[in-house]
Order: structure tokens, then C-alpha cells, then sequence
């Protein structure tokens, strides 16, 4: 069917690129499906941080763990269930707490 | 900030429009927000069944419970952590298990 369930057990977590941190993401969907949209996992171990600017927007399922969340000088503690919605072009500090994190 | 972190708890979930099953939504983001994708969660009861074509492509994480989604003659049962990727066109059935479910 062209409509997949997709599970973290299936998902080969690599280094994204430009990343030395302990952060790795493992994308199940991308333009290679020929979809609008790439999904994936995101996996951060304890304390690691990620800083970037979104060139293309991002929604973020915070399913395990914990993160927070810096953009405009504001800050945000996501739990597991939180939506993180990052548009394309804000430059957003995410960084995992002593639990890491898992994100979709 | 630009930058969102939403959580079920801030949600109201209400039913869809011509949906009278147990089966609510609640929207955080959508067009009013200028953004390109409508974000949310959506809260089905035990055994709730909903079944639609799809008039937009939709990714749902599950969250809490268990969901069986069929397509294509095909059924899959989703788990917490389960990406399930509908692309536009598709025709889906989604059907609520003993636990009901929380999706993202």
C-alpha cells in the first residue's frame, strides 16, 4: 500500500551531515518517494545540542526524553507528546536534557 | 518566538466536521498562522472507526494507544512511536483498538 506505518525499530539512525554531536536521524520518507515531505526519526543523547536555520520547516514530535527549545531569545521545555513547530527561516537551539530524546 | 512548542494539554479537541463517531481533533496551527501545514492532535475512543480519501497528504505519529490502518486491501496495526504516512489520494481507514489513541 502507498500508505506506510513506519516505526523507530526500522529506522537506521546515521550522523546528519555537518553534525560531530551524539545526534543522529534516520529519515523513512524522502523525495526519493516522491512525496512533498521527508519523515523521519531524530535521536539525541544526554546534553547534546543542535543549532541550525530551518531552510525548510520542520514539525517535531517529541516522543521520548526531553527537550529545550531556544529561538528568540525564548526558551521551552518539550515533553514527550509536544509538538515542536520550527518554520522555515527561524533559527532555533535544540538541545537534549539528561534524558536524550526521541523525536518523529 | 516564531518557533512553537505545543502540548495536549492546550489543546480543545473537537469532533470533525461529519464525523459523529468518538473521534476529536484538535487543530494548533493551520492556514491562520500563514504556515504551509495544518498541526495537531486528534483523540479516538475505543473501537472508533474513521475512514476518508485523502484531500491532503497527512503524517500522524501515535502517541498513546494502538491504531489499525488499512489501505489498499492491506492492514497494518500502529504502535506508540509509529509514523503513519497517508499521502494525498489514499484511501485510509482508521480504526481505534481496546485503548483508544492520541495521535499527533
Amino acid at each position: 500500500m502507498n500508505v506506510r506505518v513506519l516505526s523507530p525499530e526500522e529506522a537506521s539512525f546515521e550522523h546528519s551531515p555537518g553534525q560531530d554531536g551524539d545526534i543522529f536521524f534516520a529519515n523513512l520518507v524522502d523525495e526519493r518517494h516522491g512525496g512533498p515531505v521527508t519523515i523521519g526519526y531524530g535521536r539525541y543523547w544526554p546534553h547534546q545540542r543542535l543549532q541550525e536555520t530551518m531552510t525548510v520547516g520542520d514539525v517535531m514530535v517529541l516522543l521520548e526524553g526531553a527537550l529545550t527549545i531556544t529561538s528568540g531569545g525564548e526558551a521551552r521545555t518539550a515533553a514527550p507528546g509536544d509538538i515542536v513547530d520550527m518554520p522555515k527561516g527561524e533559527t532555533v537551539e535544540i538541545r537534549a536534557l539528561e534524558a536524550g530524546a526521541l523525536t518523529a
